[in-house]
């Protein structure tokens, strides 16, 4: 399996599609999902090109978790949340729809189920709202 | 949150309950999960005290997420599976139910879908070969 450069978080990194950003750095970037499966639902994807965790380089696994881990604290505080859930797929069988390597990193709140994967389109309103706060949690 | 050494994990790490071993270095333990959610699912921890991602040493974490990744790669190998899923929960209302930090690497399958959390006990025969298909794939 290799990666493919057209894939939309490829697209996201260079520009050519927007996103609702919520942290970034030399070597990782954070958005939120538009299809979140609950509130604040945040995408951690690697800047180098990687179709998954069977190919992605170490340091760069390494340094996405450990972004990820920031913003579950972010989430917590931003939210509210009562527990975050993180996934990560690989290949279509395993669950994979986007072959650029993402860890999704979702607020969980006590009572409350996720939403199915890919079954509303937030609204960019608060998508926007959500991202500030997550950003302001993450720089607090 | 504080960490309960208490927990099954904890004993697993200091050898008052057994578990199917896979991989095991100085900062990590990985062995099946003996409810697995499909053929070879693997639980990787660290050995180091953590309820979860909100209080783990990042150094910890990018440790066991790189352990996970050697699992999943092996994983393809020894089980001929699809496809990767990687899932951890944090906190009761994000599915965790043992609190010490543990990534599922669960092997995937075209067209078959995982068993729910906790569903069936494995037999230990069954366990023993698993593990050991996986150890081989690890050291080959």
């Amino acid at each position: 399996m290799t990666y493919d450069p057209g894939n939309i978080f490829a697209k996201i990194l260079r520009g050519e599609l927007p996103a609702h950003r919520v942290y970034e750095d030399e070597k990782a970037f954070a958005f939120l999902d538009i299809m979140p499966r609950s509130t604040g639902h945040t995408l951690v994807i690697p800047k180098a090109p990687a179709r998954n965790i069977l190919d992605i380089e170490p340091d760069d696994l390494a340094h996405v978790i450990g972004v990820a881990k920031k913003i579950a604290v972010a989430q917590m505080a931003a939210f509210g949340a009562d527990g975050i859930t993180v996934q990560q797929f690989n290949e279509t069988a395993g669950g994979q729809v986007v072959f650029h390597l993402h860890v999704h990193v979702i607020p969980r709140f006590e009572g409350v189920e996720l939403l199915p994967p890919q079954s509303k389109m937030e609204t960019p309103e608060v998508l926007a709202a959500n991202a500030a706060k997550l950003k302001a949690a993450l720089e607090g």
